[in-house]
């Protein structure tokens, strides 16, 4: 296809081992050369884009959140290798990041301080070129995009050592924000203590959740100890950090810089793909990418059998519904407000028949949006 | 060029705004299929040398930052934008080590926790392919390094609000690794209390060199406010909590959640170069890359003009010292080591005839590593 290609890989073989690594690194140069100039007519293609939706005269959003999203997918689709579909994925979030900002530069708020686990997503999501401003609580996170102070924000949403961040929930109920798009994020495990030996440890104090996400490393490593659950894993580390050598608790890394302990173990937690779960908030309506979800606010009258017969016309299409949560709505002494996250996009005819029948059983409905799902 | 390339950009002018994007939309996918396509190239040549070092059958260091350096440098230097040449760079640091993980993956210790600035400056030098550890003390990384558990460690030396990190370069006196290379990273000031009215203030408390950064903020902000020096601006943060609405502290984000406190301004630093340094340490010789820097720890006679005539021989040459500090040798009551760094490579003629001199006139010399200058 190319002409260099012709100086084929298998030729050096027969080289000195200088001579081979000098002619494997100028093609390697002969391809950064190539990479960067398409980058750069990316850059200028990404700019025609932004010209031509100015010239619209619209209100103009220069980043898509579904576009991404198809973009990366066909990205990882029709990769063949060396490189991880994953490593390629994550190059491609930085060139589209990057190639973003040379058409505007997007300002994004997250919950802080710098170096939070909402900023590894934010950045996870947006990628390095974002413009990134930390501020102290989840409302102010809603605050600062509802006031256009930026155009996107990223909050927590599950937590898988905290549990559910009732904050992020409770703030759509009076929000008029929408979801926008949803980052997940690894998380590690560590035990934390006053002694780094092991074999000491005859407590261990956690979230409920940690627990269970470390039970098989608990059960190989320190199949004699107690373990107490707590209402979060920081409360576990601060609790160990006024007690004696044989308690440990699990918690973040961070949490041992805070209470002075010592890292015993890293990365106890059994399962690889411990996540934590982001959303990115924004005033925009996110188009269809493909692989999508929809996330409702919906209430019902406080009757027998009425969340049954909400959830009805979802059971009958045959709609996916990977969570529900309930939330007191804070208006009156028995009433609750559902969170529901559904498979595919409101615009979809099925989802819409669906959500149009549920609406009639609801005394409160809203699509807080219909965003891809997290891609990376 | 390519072929697709005759289908200009302003061709699409006079085209429907749909027709228009779509059209652009196509060549930016067949630009992404030919990035793609080269990154897979890359990786293979990538493996390709990777191959032949290991059957030379010497021992192989697959990562090697002077060349890194080089292709950084070059990549900057020929870029034509329409992206910033730093942009552009910062996804080439992307492709290298992604395709440094496709030869074998890097194992990096560092000083943790997650979330500190050294994991930022980790990941800034090496990407994220790499395989990053949590380490809880500056010995700790050394120790890491030295007893193979990984390959290179991360940690500050110079910190703009704490100034230098002694304990780093005490290390260096006892460990025998080198200096592999170095990272700069911005870091941003900010301004915390308990209250956000700026009005409210009447003193502020941090680090000298925190307030010195950010004097000119201070005084058209703040004309009235007393500046309390302190010894670190954590020890600032930690005083404001316990005071009441009219203290502020100048520290880190991450300040303002450990200590509970709001953020009143963010960024007040006056210049946008304000910056922390961190280095590479490791047991690899790291050739010349062409813009180089060289570390020394050198000890002298305890004698008036001793340390005088030790740096002549770098001055009789003209080269140039970025720094020099000095550290109790904790070997005699009276003795110094001094560090010192010193533009150039050790290995170029005119720095290898200095050092030569300077080693005659020392009682302790020891070059503590040459590495590339930091590129991004």
């Amino acid at each position: 296809m190319h002409l260099w290609l012709s100086l084929n890989v298998s030729t050096v073989e027969h080289m000195s081992e200088q001579k081979a690594l000098q002619h494997i690194r100028q093609q390697i140069d002969e391809i950064d050369q190539q990479i960067q100039q398409l980058l750069n007519q990316r850059a200028e293609f990404a700019q025609k884009v932004a010209e031509v939706k100015i010239a619209s005269g619209e209100q103009v959003d220069f980043y898509r959140p579904e576009r991404e999203a198809m973009i990366l997918r066909k990205v990882m689709e029709r990769n063949t290798g060396p490189l991880p579909d994953a490593e390629v994925g994550r190059i491609f979030r930085e060139i589209m990041s990057a190639c973003l900002a040379a058409e505007k530069p997007l300002q994004v708020a997250y919950l802080g301080p710098e170096g939070s686990f909402t900023q590894a997503a934010a950045l996870k999501h947006f990628g390095g070129s974002v413009q990134l401003q930390p501020v102290s609580t989840i409302a102010n996170v809603f605050r600062a995009v509802e006031t256009e102070y930026a155009r996107y924000g990223v909050v927590p949403v599950e937590n898988s050592s905290e549990g559910m961040v009732s904050h992020t929930l409770d703030r759509f109920i009076s929000s008029p924000l929408k979801i926008n798009g949803e980052v997940t994020l690894r998380i590690h495990h560590y035990l934390l203590g006053k002694t780094s030996q092991l074999n000491q440890i005859k407590t261990v104090y956690a979230h409920p959740q940690a627990l269970a996400q470390c039970r098989q490393w608990l059960g190989d490593q320190l199949p004699h100890a107690e373990l107490v659950a707590l209402d979060s894993n920081s409360e576990a580390a601060r609790r160990v950090a006024e007690m004696g050598d044989d308690v440990a608790a699990i918690a973040a890394s961070t949490a041992a810089d805070i209470y002075g302990l010592e890292v015993i173990a890293s990365n106890i937690e059994d399962e690889a793909g411990n996540t934590t779960r982001f959303l990115v908030i924004g005033t925009q309506d996110v188009g269809p990418s493909g692989e999508d979800k929809t996330a409702l606010l919906v209430s019902t009258q406080n009757k027998p059998g009425a969340l049954q017969s909400l959830l009805k016309p979802l059971a009958d299409s045959g709609i996916s519904m990977s969570r529900i949560e309930s939330r007191p709505s804070r208006k009156g002494m028995w009433e609750y407000v559902f969170f529901i996250d559904i498979d595919g996009h409101s615009q979809s005819p099925a989802v819409a028949e669906a959500l149009a029948k549920l609406q009639n059983e609801a005394s409160v409905f809203r699509v807080l949006g219909s965003y891809p799902k997290a891609v990376l």
